[in-house]
């Protein structure tokens, strides 16, 4: 039987993996490193400085591939995303097929944890679903940006028994603030969707890079520092090639 | 300067503590380790053994304290809270006034993570802000039991683009499932609420304990398996004269 491993690796920091994510690098022989366009070589070194400082006395192989990108621009996202995911998983198909063999065990670095906005438990289920491939696969949890976020700005992401909503940029730009909660994380927001939301009486804590050297952290009153966070944003992304980013937007108390 | 760590250590895996947090464990000269009730014994020695077994070659000192407990049954639920708040405030400020020396630095170990249903950073924040103690302090995030239990499950907590919601029992009995989301996360759920959401078309995904050798896990239609869920919740809870559990709901694809 081949096993495979999804290891949540953290949001930047290598520090920020627990010990059983490294106890489970201990345990691959082929990784997995992949990743897309601009962000490709810093996040790559990332993640082999990763191998590299927790692998212990062991050979190791490491398959690098680029992912397959999403079609920009288009009208059907939910449509764009299900088709990107069929190329990711022809490609983990692929990887699966001829860089693990019976009996060795194959391990796909996940930045943040698999379980939120990352693709790969879907499309491994959906390989064994297909029942082209068989094997086995383990998810281990890993922590994300919204919690390097929160420890940073040492907030709590609830009010005293409140609700929580973790939502994307593009549905917050659609869909306003989620009604009912009074704090919510945005991810994957490519278009600074929380400079529409001004006049709302909202603080916001955010952070890109968090917990790497690049670190950047803005928090305060949203109508006073989102100008200044769209500035540092666009700065960082141009210095940077790509841009790791997410925030709380949390409404005033009544 | 008095210096002070908030450590999220998982939620009971001790191999689920970050590298990070294994390195401040060994930076701190006292830990204090504060439970409640009937769930003491256990999750104290849970913590002792993280302390013994990732502090080397350091003496440290271990300070246990009762931690107050919320006044049940009143119907002004968040303001039991605060009263709770302003009990735990004077005993955090006389644990760290008698127990940490200048130059010193003391941890407080937390469960999951301390920016999610922990009161810990909102506690220090006073404590600061009343003027009485001067301390810095730093927040160490943690895998929380809603990533153990999604790892156990092999789930994402999202669908594509999708939002989540992370929500209280108390909240969820009230208002029912939230609009606009398909993904709920239910914490500190006493009462099982889930038992009165039947009839919507929801699968759940339960855990308890998870990541420890007591782990239960349950995933189902919800019509199907509540009544199971309720039974081994019960089961278990006077077992082990406490419960630590988390659910996901989810709505059926449209």
């Amino acid at each position: 039987m081949k096993r495979l491993l999804l290891i949540g690796v953290g949001a930047g920091d290598p520090e920020q993996l627990t010990i059983q994510a490294v106890k489970a690098l201990n345990r691959a022989d082929v990784f997995f490193l992949l990743d897309k366009g601009s962000s490709k070589t810093k996040l790559l070194d990332l993640r082999r400085e990763i191998c590299e400082r927790y692998v212990e006395n062991r050979d190791f192989r490491v398959v690098e591939a680029e992912l397959p990108e999403r079609e920009r621009g288009v009208a059907d996202y939910a449509g764009s995303v299900v088709d990107l995911n069929a190329a990711k998983q022809a490609l983990f198909e692929q990887l699966i097929d001829e860089h693990v063999a019976e009996g060795e065990c194959g391990a796909f670095l996940v930045w943040g944890d698999p379980a939120l906005y990352d693709s790969s438990i879907r499309i491994l289920d959906a390989i064994l679903a297909s029942g082209r491939l068989s094997f086995d696969y383990e998810v281990i949890p890993g922590i994300t940006s919204v919690q390097a976020l929160a420890a940073r700005h040492r907030i709590a992401l609830n009010h005293i028994g409140g609700a929580v909503q973790i939502t994307t940029g593009r549905r917050l730009a659609r869909e306003g603030m989620p009604a009912g909660v009074q704090d919510v994380v945005v991810m994957l927001d490519a278009q600074d969707s929380y400079t529409g939301l001004r006049g709302q009486d909202l603080e916001i804590f955010w952070g890109a890079y968090v917990g790497t050297p690049d670190e950047l952290l803005i928090a305060g009153r949203l109508d006073e520092v989102a100008e200044r966070i769209r500035e540092t944003r666009l700065a960082a992304r141009e210095a940077n090639g790509w841009i790791m980013d997410t925030y709380l937007l949390r409404k005033a108390e009544d």
